[in-house]
Parts: structure tokens; sequence; C-alpha cells
């Protein structure tokens, strides 16, 4: 089974509360790009990371809106602020007991949880079924090429809001030397 | 058989006539740090790569002198410059048909070819001979870990001048998880 390769860029995801704070009362995300997984967008806003003298600039917001806020920047992103330790990497939404990094918006800067986000598959109910897999394993995906790789430890993460996609940071996609539309096969 | 894994950060090469351009005449490499491979080492000198409006300051500058000046950086970095198109990703030396950047040192700046370096394994020839591996053959390294991932289209560098070691780059080092002493496999 061929699936689709996709690359995140830093970017932050905000609760409603956050989103507030940093951009002022009654502050919305307007979505400006629809993302590949169903109902999630680029949106209108960014932010600053900053860790002393060192700064990431216009991080895009993502929505919609979450429970908890959360900022995933890659090794590269963590090595250029000069964040230690570096943060922990994790699926989305686990962000206990990870590095904060500081966000800048409009109104005002906050402290917010930082991962790097750990490799993942992304799948419906129904994909996952046909292809046996449970939600929350770990599989390998094979990507060819000049930087041909077998990633490792990719979660699966199965929903009936998701659709099949394997989501890498830049450094995995630099590694792999993906640049424009790619897709990895399933090798176990 | 257990081998060392090298993250090399971006960095330049350069002839004799090129460092007397950008240094002044009789100028020399001294070096600071040897590095892994025999010989080769981390000097004195460091220049800026610009692209436009875009750098990359302080890059160091390897010895000894080699026959032509080469600069080698992720694709990250890349990225950073906004080199379009892209450096080619080539074995070190190998410099036709490449992207060229600009280069400062204390006294001129020039332009030198630039590359993104192709992952390789240095091996000796007596390593080489009782691995049963050729010269600039491709192979396969397994490292483990959280973010474990086989790396394929690892190019073999045979010389008595070498010991065994993976040469991998920061996007590569980062997308593997690699912090400090590293080991891989080979697995074919």
């Amino acid at each position: 089974m061929k699936i689709p390769i996709e690359i995140s860029a830093r970017h932050i995801h905000l609760s409603k509360e956050d989103l507030e704070k940093l951009f002022g009362k009654n502050e919305t995300l307007i979505p400006l790009k629809k993302l590949s997984q169903p109902g999630e967008f680029a949106s209108d806003k960014t932010v600053d990371l900053i860790n002393k003298d060192k700064k990431l600039l216009h991080v895009r917001v993502l929505g919609p809106l979450r429970k908890n806020s959360q900022a995933e920047i890659s090794v590269t992103d963590s090595y250029s602020l000069k964040l230690s330790p570096l943060p922990k990497i994790r699926v989305s939404g686990d962000i206990a007991d990870t590095t904060e990094i500081l966000v800048k918006g409009e109104k005002s800067s906050i402290k917010i949880p930082c991962i790097i986000a750990k490799r993942h598959l992304h799948l419906s109910e129904k994909e996952a079924k046909s292809l046996k897999l449970k939600n929350n394993q770990e599989v390998s995906i094979k990507i060819s090429g000049e930087r041909g790789v077998i990633f490792n430890e990719v979660t699966t993460r199965i929903s009936e809001k998701f659709r099949a996609a394997v989501h890498l940071d830049t450094d995995e996609g630099n590694a792999a030397g993906i640049s424009g539309k790619t897709f990895g096969e399933l090798v176990k």
C-alpha cells in the first residue's frame, strides 16, 4: 500500500484560553489553508518562539483550537533556539514533563509545552482494519530514492476523523530527500 | 559489526589558491581539532556562506587543503539560504554541475561549488575486505532507538587512509535522534 508522506514544519496548537491571552479576548482562528487531515487547517495567525536571545519568527498557529496548547518543532529548531534540555519526542497531545517555550503573540507572551513530534501514520478505522493495524502500534515506512530510508518507530494513530498519511518533521523529510509529492510503503 | 556514526555539520574544504584569495597570501590552515579520519582536522578558520540577503555565519574550514574547493551543507541549510536549485546530493569531490555559493573570508569573497553530502561509510581496505565490500557500493545502516531508522543508499568509501565510520549530515543525525556517541549496524 502506497501512503502519502507529508512534512510538518514547526507549528503550534492553542487552547481557547491561550489564544485569547496571546491575541485578545474573543479572537478566533480563521482558516487560511486546509491540511490533509479532515478539519485541520493553517490559521491566519503566527507567533514567535523565543528562548533568551534566540527566536524563530512567524510560526504558524494550526486550527482548530485544542484542549491543550503545544508547540511542535524539529531537533534542528531546538538547537537553533539553544533549548536545553531538548524537548521530548512525543505523539501530539502527550505534553507531560517536556521543555516549555516562550510564545509571543500580538498582545502578550506565554509559556507552553514544546515537543518534537514523534513520526506517525494517520489511518481511518477502515484503512487500519484492512491493514490489520491497531492504534498506537509501531510500524516501519520505506521511502525510496536518492536518500532512500526506512523509518522505524512510526506510531499508528487511528481515528474515524483521519485518513492515510505519514507525518514527518522537516529533519526527517530532508534526511529522506523529500520534496514535492512523495509516497511511502508500509513494510511491517 | 558495530560502526561509529558521526555527524558532519556544515563546513567547507579549500584549495590553496582559494585559501589565499579568502585569507591572504601564504596563509595556512592551522589544526584546532583532529577529526576521526586520519589526517583530517577542523582548522582555525571560518567563513560566511552568503546567498543574497541570507547568511550562514562562522562555517568551519576543514583541513588539509584539497585540489578543489567545495562547501557541504544540509538541505535545511539550503532552505535557510533560499538556494535554488538545491545543491546536488553528492559524494565529496564530485562537484560538477552543482549550485555555487558565495564564500566570504577575511580578505575577499569567492564562489565555490556547494553540495549536500551523500551519506557514506568510510572503511580501511582491511575493514572492507573483512566485510566483503568494494569501493563505491551502496549499503544500508541500521540505527536503533526512539527514532530508529535504516539508512539505505550509504556509499562505501574505501582507502588505506580511512577507518570505519558512517558520516551523516545534521538533518540525517537529527532525523535518527542521534546525540552523543552512537553506533550503527551494517544490514547489507
